[in-house]
């Protein structure tokens, strides 16, 4: 098996911690999205949106999006279970790992790409046909990155972790969703107490420390 | 269990067109979201977002977001299996279920949410803190749409159903993204004949037929 990722990109960190966190190594491949390695015939071949991460099996399937290649990886090296264990910690995994890719992630997202210059007019990633950014959705993005900010404080008051008591996929998630953010200038306020707690306890796992890489 | 749904709320009516093709039936409870009766502090006790599909348990615990909820009724219920079978099966389900969510719903949510005049200060689904509608982005919705069918119809050209070789959740999602499109008067093109026999025998299921309501 063969992962083309790219360090800057975060669904393929997601990815990364993930490998960390389970103690398992594949042979990672770099696909430069800076130099447009990813919109090149061999790795469109591989995936036609030109996006990382990509997990290519040995037989040469490819499986796109970070989520499903981390529940693939679930499947076949079940500890420690990162999508929990009975089917209740599955669905609230699934469902909290949801918020924080809607609720912070996503506006994170439409903050930075319709606001960086370089994506003026390729707006939407996994989408090559010209998009132009928009203005007011990057405000927009920052006005929800402020409300997600308070509501993960708000469930960190209640859990240790996003989904509960054990470290998932979800906080995985989270973290990547919080350092998104970071991207557009935007930082979990000090006074967010069990927010700030959590955040600072992911940077003490060497998955989430040792995937970090200053971006813009 | 208790399911809260509406029968507009498109990811309340994907879980019930799963029921029907798991051929499971649960309880039922509206929660009239023209009357916001989601907004009231009863609902909102059980979800604080105030959306709809909710999934209570016998002992109180609420579980939300459609994809959350099926997966946890797959989990009790894995006859027929909507999520795949094998491992790699899983993983195409889950890497497709989210091309047709990012590709296909959220573009038709984009434009139908940013455009119609009782969501002009409400545009975003779960937030309940005024958020303005962008008419650009209302636009851009129109113009991902457009993407969204064309690679809908090329997929469609390579298997008979979104995943692969079997009706999934992947269809599910696939044609309520295809509905959603419709508020926007926008309709899948005649000419595209891969999606348009897909799509008429998804309306050839009865759980795809008997939840669909015409709304705007």
């Amino acid at each position: 098996m063969k992962l083309y990722y790219f360090p800057k990109a975060p669904h393929a960190r997601k990815v990364l911690i993930f490998l960390v966190e389970k103690g398992l190594s594949l042979e990672l491949i770099q696909v430069d999205l800076e130099k447009k390695e990813n919109l090149k015939e061999a790795f469109l071949a591989k995936n036609s949106r030109g996006v990382v991460p990509v997990l290519e099996l040995d037989d040469g399937t490819c499986i796109d999006e970070s989520l499903a290649i981390c529940r693939y990886l679930e499947a076949l090296n079940p500890e420690p279970p990162l999508f929990g264990s009975t089917p209740l910690e599955k669905a609230l995994v699934d469902s909290w790992d949801r918020h924080m890719e809607f609720d912070g992630y996503l506006p994170g997202q439409d903050a930075f790409r319709n606001s960086a210059e370089r994506f003026a007019n390729y707006a939407v990633a996994g989408v090559q046909e010209p998009v132009k950014a928009i203005p007011a959705l990057a405000e927009r993005g920052m006005q929800r990155i402020d409300i997600f900010f308070k509501r993960l404080d708000e469930r960190l008051a209640e859990v240790p972790y996003v989904a509960g008591t054990q470290f998932s996929m979800a906080d995985i998630t989270g973290v990547v969703a919080v350092d998104m953010t970071k991207r557009v200038n935007k930082f979990l306020p000090e006074s967010l107490e069990h927010a700030q707690r959590w955040y600072r306890a992911m940077y003490e796992r060497e998955s989430v420390s040792s995937t970090y890489v200053v971006h813009k």
